[in-house]
């Protein structure tokens, strides 16, 4: 990280040291809040504390906010009742309702109970739509102006909000009963003339979102039309909140990281890797890579059916991992973009024909190139006839090992499972089986050798 | 994609396959750019230049900023001079940069001669800034005002530029050899009392990049910080322009595809993947995958060292694919959990000591337990003594293929090399190289079998 944050961390752990606990107060004072957060991350757990506790009370909420969940849920555990109820009571009801998402549903009801009437009201609200919905994602927090209204009293309304800090950017138009009408810059009301109504900035032309749709459909709504505010309806258009593009960026982080993961055989973690707990890692890991394991005894069955043409040539167990190892890695290429491609919606499924026809061409001429490379080698470790035998089975493996590359992330898409199932690891243990029966296949068959 | 696009783009289908181009013409004003944008991606290359010409003037420009940069060569190269002109200058200026970059330098002067003097010298400014830096991203379309004006002359400049068009969310505040001082919202400027001065709503407080730092200095800053805008800056704080959030996505974006293709050892693609050409396909892919034939000569080197151990015990090949295919994908999942945080900023380079204390106590327990199952296949093809072999090279295997994963993107990150080189198939090919050293050398030792 290149920026301020760095000095405040320093700033801070001086302060700390020193035990100069009045001058870390009013310091914190004039640092962002961000930075702070940042900063006590970085910290040692006891020490946490005591720099939270050093916070203002009105910025403690907004600090908390910007604490990954593990530090948040840390907090928690600490803080005395009091303490906790004007963090809760401060923080913005879409903070909210990450924090509570990861707890116990008691620990939930606990932490509910400290909160003011109309917090506790919002909280279950958002709780109640799906995870990872726009509805969990929004805040019902927005500006909302009516269509009769004229331009002065529409201005008053939006001064009035502001001053309770809401983002006025941006201010919808609804009509009496709720239903989102339209969303307007907020300079278009600086511009227009007071006494006209409202109804005459109107375009009418206003996008917007269901509340139970999912959060990637926000993330690429906002993303296709710039939008900076998302507004989320109901089925019958009422407005009930609106989605950031901070948001957005969180969200677009997370979803790449998960991707990642995936794309490794890693579970979703879900959660900061520096934080997680070697019980958690093992878990998120061991799965995939015991199936790896069953899967990989096909390998192993594969060869155990060459044993004899091995025993008659042992020289052939020189190239096996050189093969097997160049059809994983072009396969990990094709499936790594096309698993990619699927995600930012630059492919589509409809696509697969002609995005496998240009597979065909490109791995045909990868694996040539490379068969050429390999015939070297087999000229130098075993003659003539073992480096044609690695040559041809180099081109073949490359090309099949593509073909799964590119098909097989296709093939879950249509069946509506996440291509970044097709993970690098798999596709390498796939090519890997259909590698080695390929490359004893064309040797038994040129070289004559005995099977068993 | 699950929004109104799908209807745009079959629309637009229906009006060309009638050859309806008056209605075609009248019905795309009522249409939303991105969607027109994207439709005409969707369409024949005939077909494209038919739609982008019933496209009103004014709307042009704004259409082709949307495209992907290949479709905007492809138009560069189809449309006439004149048409040309119209869409070129209607380009904002960071848009016209994000063009010029990818052409050559001819082309960019035939270009540049078609634009009038003020974006001439705009783009000629931008075009001086190095690739990847905040310059290259801003745009230098912003609204200032000076400290001492009075809030009511600072709305009057704010309309005034707003009716041109410039983004007036965030106002800007300089003195009067353009330093920059404050930014500030313009819901301010709509609170205060019209006769005050600017100078009574700053705040001094502001944030800036230096127009030379890089892209991602900018977007990691905008992220940690939640700006909507953030004004790029000379070594004088003088303000030169501003990046905004949209950008920002875009940029997220870009260089996560980038690490993705990274970590399958593809070559930077920097377009879309349904564009890209077999040539281009093939260049960016055989570089590594020849590398990674060469590393695994070692593999073979490796295997042809045992030999004769080989010849006196054929079973041990059944076990070889198993054994190193799960320290590569240990090491596969180590690499990616690390790569990926470190891109995210969640682990810095310092706290190598303690991440690797952890791995080694994660890839002990997933050891044992691969180790475990893998005995008991060991026992059903081997007998006791071979299921002791290929347990312990288990363990062995996934330690260190997962050290290998932790280290290498550290000490890369720390050679100041993207630590994304460390690319699944890299660590793959790493780990199995020391997979068959582990294993064979296990098996001599405790099956005594002969060495050549």
């Amino acid at each position: 990280m290149d920026f301020p944050y760095e000095e405040t961390l320093q700033r801070i752990r001086e302060l700390l040291a020193n035990n100069d606990l009045q001058a870390l107060r009013s310091e914190l004072e004039g640092m962002r809040v961000q930075d702070i957060a940042r900063s006590l991350m970085s910290l040692e757990p006891a020490q946490q504390l005591v720099l939270f506790r050093q916070i203002a009370n009105e910025l403690r909420s907004e600090v908390f906010s910007h604490l990954d969940l593990s530090y948040q849920h840390h907090l928690l555990h600490e803080l005395e009742r009091q303490e906790l109820q004007w963090v809760l009571s401060g923080l913005v009801p879409d903070d909210l309702t990450a924090l509570l998402e990861g707890l116990s549903s008691e620990k939930v009801r606990t932490l509910l109970r400290l909160l003011p009437m109309r917090a506790l009201r919002n909280a279950m609200i958002l709780l109640g739509y799906p995870e990872d919905s726009a509805g969990r994602l929004m805040t019902p927090q927005f500006v909302a102006v009516q269509p009769q209204w004229s331009i002065s009293e529409a201005l008053d309304h939006i001064r009035d909000q502001s001053e309770r800090g809401e983002t006025v950017n941006i201010v919808f138009v609804i009509d009496s009963s709720g239903v989102l009408l339209d969303s307007l810059p907020l300079k278009r009301f600086i511009l227009g003339r007071p006494a006209e109504k409202v109804e005459k900035l109107m375009q009418g032309d206003v996008l917007s979102i269901e509340v139970n749709e999912s959060r990637e459909a926000a993330v690429r709504q906002m993303q296709h039309y710039d939008l900076e505010v998302l507004p989320v309806v109901d089925a019958d258009k009422h407005l009930l909140g609106i989605v950031t593009v901070d948001d957005i960026l969180d969200v677009m982080q997370e979803e790449t990281t998960e991707d990642f993961h995936k794309m490794a055989s890693v579970g979703n973690l879900n959660l900061s890797l520096r934080e997680a707990k070697p019980s958690l890692l093992y878990q998120k890991r061991i799965g995939w890579l015991l199936t790896l394991v069953f899967v990989n005894i096909f390998s192993g069955l594969a060869i155990a059916h060459y044993e004899m043409a091995i025993e008659a040539l042992v020289v052939l167990v020189f190239f096996l991992p050189l093969i097997i190892a160049s059809g994983g890695n072009a396969g990990a290429q094709s499936s790594t973009l096309m698993v990619r491609a699927l995600a930012t919606g630059d492919v589509e499924t409809r696509d697969w024909l002609r995005l496998w026809g240009r597979e065909l061409s490109v791995s045909l001429a990868l694996g040539v190139t490379m068969g050429v490379a390999v015939s070297l080698i087999g000229l130098w470790r075993g003659g003539l006839e073992v480096a044609l035998v690695v040559a041809l089975a180099m081109i073949c493996v490359v090309v099949v090992g593509s073909m799964i590359g590119v098909l097989l992330p296709m093939l879950l898409e249509r069946l509506k499972i996440d291509p970044a199932t097709a993970s690098t690891p798999l596709i390498t243990s796939i090519a890997d089986i259909s590698g080695i029966l390929i490359y004893f296949a064309i040797a038994v068959a040129i070289l004559k050798l005995p099977m068993g």
